[in-house]
């Protein structure tokens, strides 16, 4: 068993072992963007869902690999589609490539991916793909949802929750579930691991929202707010909107529209404490981080065997409120 | 056995029971471009490569449906890359969606196609998969070129051919095969089926710059000259640039400048004629056109069984000139 610290230079040990060919503009990028610095939580997701369940690591190599790949495909459409300009400090793929080169590269790993994946040789290549691309339509779905919502008012607590379940959740699930099956889990097992990725990704979606709008701008490392300037549906504008008096509720419509940049987001600090929306927030992250630890519970391996995943999860949860 | 007209048939009575959850962008989108009319080239040809080694054409359908799934991907993409505004006589998927559910469209389609691909249900879905991906992985590659040439002179052959391979030849091939694989022919069968598929698909391509200079209006459906006006580096540009004299090399140069789209297409025809490119390149339809019969000829099966893809091969080369 390894812990955290350890899978990660482990997996960038592999990583650095594969090559592709550079004369080609889409690996040129993917290396790019791959060489970025990451926490590489998926890849280490799915060693610790193999080890957990009595796994040796190298056989799920290939697939951890796989996973980073298809979440570093997805972080080159998704900018993209948000025009972003940079992506952990650096510029962006699209702006250092061009659009063009950019989609091509998604594409391109993608199906690397995909290859990696059938790098498993594994019995259950099958069960294995299937994982995947159940997951991978959940995740296009989210990003679908989430650029929908843009458009709208109305997104309800179920939409919402649907949207990050797709955008974050499942690939973190994916990741574990993938670990486990290789490692030779049964069903009831997988299913576990998997409510256990799930339930700390939402749970973990939703603290970053919150952080958003009342982390410490020293501790999240930037300036809070900026989900309330870009008007984002999150949960607490979702509840703050559902819990409002009609007065509350005229005063949140007026702030949609409001340019004062510092007016609009105190204001809106102000409300998402009145109406309740703050305190709903923190509980149903708590909700869902709980969620998780007894998904984690519930899975019949020796205490010592979770302590790698139970570290993980505190980890994400002790983030700075 | 079925004939070409039949396996269309057959395959839009599956196209049209699949069913996908319309209230995502993202499916609307999918059925809007799988609904524009289509030749169905490579869903048919997965299907008459399984026919061709005695398959049940049923038991390659889901995979059939999944090439043609991935082929319309993607265009989704490339005509975000190429900025295309009409495809089939509609607007592409970006005109009328907009390029980021486009962007996920493609995305989307993509892992779809992996979801039918899986359903095949087959000993030998590893080998599938594999297959496929290779293919893939070209295909990208391709487009790669493709875009990368734009703003090169200096193009080869070589470097023409491996363009055309990924962008049209590799997708015919690879259908073919995993239909042949599906119906449990031996790797032998399978590599000459490819073989003939990508000779068949390069000839065709050739076939297809070249009508785009030399072919008849009328018959051709478009204004010809289109590749000589966008200054794209066709073999019969490459060729041209090529056995050229040293004044001819120089006149054609010039004639990438010019503004007078008459004066540069009649010109350039001259010039593609008098350098001996014309000559060059109806021979290279005609070698790899033979190359892909001589392909289906070693293949051991009856004549009778060979006679539906003959009879494509026929349909595509006897295009007007």
């Amino acid at each position: 068993m390894h812990s955290y610290k350890e899978l990660v230079a482990l997996f960038e040990q592999y990583h650095s072992k594969q090559k592709f060919d550079e004369r080609y503009d889409v690996y040129r990028a993917m290396k790019y963007i791959m060489g970025m610095s990451s926490k590489r939580v998926r890849p280490v997701l799915t060693l610790m869902g193999c080890e957990l369940f009595g796994g040796d690591y190298k056989s799920a190599m290939a697939s951890a690999f796989a996973l980073e790949v298809y979440h570093n495909s997805t972080l080159v459409h998704d900018d993209i589609m948000d025009k972003a300009t940079t992506r952990r400090g650096n510029p962006t793929v699209h702006k250092r490539y061009g659009v063009n080169v950019a989609i091509n590269t998604g594409d391109m790993m993608f199906t690397e991916a995909y290859k990696y994946l059938g790098k498993a040789n594994h019995a259950s290549t099958n069960e294995l793909f299937e994982i995947f691309n159940t997951s991978v339509i959940k995740i296009v779905k989210g990003q679908s949802l989430d650029m929908e919502f843009e458009s709208r008012d109305d997104v309800s607590e179920q939409e919402y929750l649907e949207m990050i379940d797709g955008k974050t959740s499942v690939l973190l699930a994916c990741a574990l579930q993938i670990g486990a099956l290789l490692a030779g889990a049964d069903k009831k097992s997988q299913k576990l691991i998997f409510d256990f990725g799930l339930n700390l990704g939402i749970s973990f979606q939703i603290l970053d929202d919150y952080l958003d709008a009342f982390g410490d701008p020293k501790l999240v490392g930037k300036r809070p707010g900026g989900d309330i300037l870009m008007n984002k549906k999150t949960i607490l504008f979702i509840k703050a909107l559902e819990l409002a008096s009609p007065k509350q509720k005229q005063q949140i419509e007026k702030l949609l529209m409001e340019k004062d940049k510092n007016k609009k987001v105190t204001t809106m600090y102000a409300l998402m404490e009145q109406t309740g929306a703050k305190e709903y927030t923190e509980k149903l992250i708590d909700k869902y981080y709980k969620k998780s630890l007894k998904n984690l519970k519930s899975i019949t391996v020796t205490e010592e065997r979770k302590q790698p995943l139970l570290e993980l999860a505190q980890l994400l949860r002790a983030r700075e409120k």
